[in-house]
């Protein structure tokens, strides 16, 4: 081997969607690396639950181990790939890579947003790196920018669709206008909904990620169990048909803003006006948008999981890493956290708000709840009344408000449940115009 | 001073837009960057034109010099940023700056697209690094995901909106139907033109800036020469109408594509399916569209010009440049390009297009162009004929190919132009549906 070229040496924990695709980029790719930087990309031993099932990428059986210590302890092994997912055992095995010297690669959002700052700190402490470009949004260069190339910039807010199962839902029931269940069963039967789809539905792998962003670009930890959490299972075809009528798409936000109270984080259904880049995210897409005092308004967008672009962003951190490593340096990019800032509790929140009600049909119904919404400084910005249902003697109506408060929105959820004219609240949204 | 703060001496040529925007930047974000990197930022030495013009920001008068050789040869200088603009002086100020051992940050996309491998061979032979991310798309982060992000992918395409006034102007004619002459009138009052707006109209701004990005893109030297161009000079209301009608907007597309016969580089005016991101990038935003065989398609979208925006994109490059200087460690991030790659002459590509024919009106002349075009294996996708000018004896006659060879177009025009039935090609322009 040229004296010049670098051989490091990977120990890769899990074989399932991004650790096959990890195996697989290295196996195909790694003379191309060789030619092009020098580095020769080297798979040492793979962890695996079941060593002999049968899978879609032929590697040696001898590389493959059920001994974390095998791969954790191997003096020769450089660098960990961690593609297991999940809090434990991943956090222990990447806390004992950590400690052994060796430094990190994962697609963890779980681990990186409950435990990123001790990981980073244990790195420093032992002169290793840890690096998580796969962990938010697939192959889309998001940590990279937003530790790079943006770091001059104060970042006053981040809009993102980062989950592409709850993506890939929303935009079916916009396109066929089905209900929910109908779209996940399609998804499902895709393979871009997980058997338990819990996870991805109910907003939660969506706060894990907004957790990594936030910290990233507000400079100060934010923990997912401080996030604003509401998932996509009750959203109906009605409230997509009615978004649709007045210029909106539905999408699940993962929304963060630099407010001077606070840092402001939240994941929810949003109404998006149709004229934004936003709402014209379809599919398993992935995006996010930023807005910085320097740059202005940014949007980043792409696939945000499988296991090729999730194999794109390892490799390219691990690259990164081997630039480090072949210039005999770690911890070139410290984490730059200011002092841990106040995260707003959501009460305190400001935003838009689409409420559909079932309402009795009956004069004064529609003064008893302007006098609800008038009360509490809510101030009405558009008004749909529907067909009325004669045999229920029921009608629907959709209001549509001005920025508003939550604690004041809720408020008028309360007063409403004490009116005997407000049969139901059927669907409570916000919406986020990117103001 | 803090012993761990690392002071970072810069030197500054030129202080327009650009130059103005970075001073700004240093002036008021020094404190901030010291407190989070550790690095101070200082602004030693500014070369000028006209030391006492007035300007929007106010220096010390003692900084301005309009001697190179105070910036350039200046030993407490370690980074020079280079916001002049223009290839000469602009190119021998900064091999100057390389061969006297100093790191150099640049927009200068012409300097970059005509001599970017001599500099950066320059610069390595130097031990010192060119960081050029301000040279395409303003503060949107691109060389950054071409050079380390996306890196592990070979890139099949790039697609990209890089010149912002040429997309204002579009974007006004789509919206308002306005002639060229009237959109460039209304950009140069916003500020958005300049009062000679021809690189940017001619298409040669977006040239370079392709000639950049397809360098890093396909990993092989891309020349300006070598990259097909057209302006968007002789577009009309009436190509709008029709692009709008068929479902397309317009756009002045800098195109690359990774061919097995060579390399595809070209920037025209080009018809964009409406539902496709790109056509809904509008005003003076910037969009950069690419396939990577790992990522899948990747779009990253942002203001591409403007003082805050280049700052932003300097300011990056600037504390990438610190952490290796605190490492002490230099060309961490070494050039990689492959042997050189032909470029396809525009003959040999292969595209959709959109036709604009004035015809006689009179039996017999559709057959004589279906003929023409059947000979030459050109099939119509679509056709549009429109009203009669009775007066001239007229007709307007719209057609949109299957893709073609441009050399199989070119003979049709040839072949056109010895019909009595064809008066006038009134527009051709190609489709670009991303496929």
């Amino acid at each position: 081997m040229n004296a010049d070229i670098l051989a490091l040496r990977i120990g890769l924990l899990g074989l399932g969607t991004v650790g096959g695709g990890v195996a697989e980029f290295i196996q195909l790719r790694s003379s191309r690396l060789t030619h092009l930087f020098g580095c020769q990309l080297q798979l040492a031993r793979v962890l695996v639950r079941e060593p002999r099932k049968q899978r879609s990428i032929d590697l040696p059986p001898e590389l493959l181990t059920t001994d974390p210590g095998a791969v954790l302890d191997d003096p020769s092994v450089a660098i960990i790939v961690e593609a297991m997912g999940g809090e434990q055992p991943a956090l222990d095995y990447m806390r004992r890579a950590l400690r052994n010297g060796k430094h990190l690669v994962t697609a963890n959002k779980e681990v990186l947003a409950k435990h990123g700052p001790e990981l980073l700190a244990l790195a420093a402490q032992h002169n290793v790196d840890v690096y998580y470009e796969a962990s938010v949004g697939g192959g889309l260069p998001l940590i990279g920018p937003f530790k790079r190339d943006l770091l001059a910039n104060q970042i006053s807010s981040v809009r993102a669709i980062i989950n592409g199962t709850t993506n890939y839902i929303l935009t079916r029931m916009a396109e066929a206008q089905v209900d929910f269940a109908a779209a996940l069963r399609e998804a499902q039967a895709l393979g871009y909904a997980e058997p338990d789809p819990h996870n991805d539905v109910s907003g939660l792998d969506a706060v894990y990620k907004l957790a990594i962003l936030a910290t990233l670009a507000f400079h100060s930890e934010v923990r997912p169990d401080q996030i604003y959490c509401e998932g996509i299972t009750k959203l109906t075809a009605r409230d997509f048909r009615f978004a649709a009528e007045m210029g909106y798409q539905i999408k699940l936000l993962a929304i963060g803003h630099d407010r001077a109270e606070g840092i402001e984080v939240r994941v929810h259904p949003s109404l998006v006006p149709k004229a934004q880049l936003l709402a014209g995210v379809n599919g398993v897409y992935n995006a996010v948008e930023l807005d910085g005092d320097l740059v202005g308004r940014v949007l980043l967008y792409g696939r945000g999981a499988g296991s090729l672009p999730t194999a794109s962003a390892i490799a390219g951190d691990v690259i990164d890493l081997a630039r480090n490593i072949r210039k005999g340096i770690s911890n070139r990019t410290e984490v730059t956290l200011g002092p841990t800032r106040r995260v707003l509790p959501m009460e305190d929140v400001s935003t838009r708000y689409y409420l559909r009600l079932h309402v009795a049909d009956r004069p004064g119904v529609l003064a008893d709840i302007a006098a609800v919404l008038g009360r509490l400084q809510i101030s009405i910005a558009a008004f749909i009344q529907q067909e009325v249902d004669a045999a229920r003697r029921s009608a629907e109506i959709v209001i549509v408000t001005h920025r508003a408060h939550e604690a004041a929105i809720r408020s008028a959820l309360d007063e409403f449940a004490g009116l005997t004219s407000v049969l139901e609240v059927a669907a409570l949204l916000r919406i986020e115009d990117g103001s």
